[in-house]
């Protein structure tokens, strides 16, 4: 089993209640991985039975640091109409709410479509270099980046001037695994904190709200299977403690993802 | 008192409960505008006594058609930390979930910033024409749109090409009101739905999820005053059933906030 498939796996305790256990394969420094949460939540709307289609839209709200053991999740269906199905969804440790989340589904059809956007121009993923956190993150080590702009340096003590917020890449799993949503979830908060990338520096922060929409079906998975998906994220502001992400995941046949966060930072 | 105040006014009914009633000036096709339904949740922490620095994100889930008149709001302090606090609601009409809303809040604090995002290009408010909806929508009438591109004609038929997906505008309440956060995220969904942009045409659509995060405080509300603010909206793909979009609000002194949504579409 892969260690997603293990990190994201839910017991039902409950017609709508889940329990579950924190890995150590996704730690990140004060908890784990945010990208791990987030396809957590939607692990429970997935594997529910009554889910309706396919996910549309996930947002993920960080409401405290979450310890390393157990947890449990509410994955409550509040509506389900002929077009979308909407999903509540927290997570709890004891009675602290370190998690919330809110899941819409929809049946995809073949209507109209149209795609305006195009994928940012990158060197073949063979010709870039293979990231390595030095040791220093473990849930960095779950994933294979190969960036063209954008990196960090996890030992480096700040930059003298600031950088450009954005970063483009080749990202998927490490080790290979077919992209399916958990996966696509997870992976669209695994770009590095946009302040790390300005700053060439890691400084305290927290993300606090995710929101990913998904834009693609089964059926364009499959077609991507295991194959690299490009990255790119930006911030537009860095402000009074805030800063925001904005990103897009991209595959071989076109947009998969795009995803937004909220970042607090201490200084 | 201006008609956004007066259809956004909740009565409490209970520690977490909350009662109000839909306007008729903010009505829309099968339903009232988006905007109001997020800044009357976004009311809802606003009054609340509770409430922990300023609204940083809000995302409001779109369930069900919102019926003219009574509905109820469920609005529960999640989780108060030192630097955020998470709030989730639900709004109510009988036993239907009509909505869903998340809301972070935090003081911010005057630490390094950095603001790498410029907002477009635009010819002054005053060169550009009013825009008019031609009786034909009763909430575009409590907002003043000045387009520099991107409009749409409500009595159109449809394009022979596609139009490009993005929009600049001018916009502000009409009448004036002060820019507060509770008007900011009314006027993050008061973008025209892109697809009829795109299609120049109405086609049956419904917004099923919305997240604004606000980039500005206090000050920086006070600092707008009246003035406009300007709008850039686009869209990276109609797929499927769903389409997205992405938008900016700037102020005078710079970005009051941006916008996510998706949108369902029938054909």
């Amino acid at each position: 089993m892969h260690a997603l498939d293990a990190a994201t796996q839910l017991t039902r305790i409950g017609p709508e209640r889940l329990s579950g256990r924190t890995s150590p394969h996704y730690a990140n420094l004060g908890g784990p991985f945010g990208g791990w949460t987030a396809a957590t939540m939607l692990r429970g709307v997935l594997d529910d039975e009554r889910r309706h289609g396919a996910p549309v839209a996930l947002t993920v709200n960080y409401c405290a640091a979450i310890a390393d053991g157990g947890f449990e999740i509410s994955c409550r269906e509040r509506r389900t109409g002929k077009s979308t199905q909407h999903w509540s969804l927290e997570m709890m440790q004891g009675d602290r709410v370190t998690a919330t989340a809110s899941v819409v589904c929809g049946p995809r059809r073949p209507v109209w479509s149209h795609r305006p956007a195009h994928p940012p121009a990158i060197a073949a993923p063979e010709t870039l270099p293979l990231f390595s956190a030095g040791g220093r993150s473990v849930w960095v080590e779950q994933y294979e980046f190969r960036f063209e702009k954008g990196a960090i340096d996890f030992g480096s003590r700040g930059a003298k001037e600031l950088r450009a917020p954005d970063s483009l890449l080749w990202m998927r799993d490490r080790p290979e695994r077919p992209l399916d949503f958990l996966s696509l979830a997870a992976l669209s908060d695994a770009f590095f904190i946009r302040a790390f990338v300005v700053r060439d520096q890691l400084v305290p922060v927290g993300t606090i709200t995710l929101t990913t929409y998904f834009h693609t079906d089964e059926d364009g998975l499959a077609a991507q299977g295991s194959d690299y998906v490009l990255g790119y994220a930006t911030a537009h502001t860095f402000s009074g403690g805030f800063a925001d992400q904005s990103a897009q995941l991209w595959g071989r046949n076109g947009l998969l993802a795009t995803s937004t966060q909220v970042v607090w930072y201490r200084e």
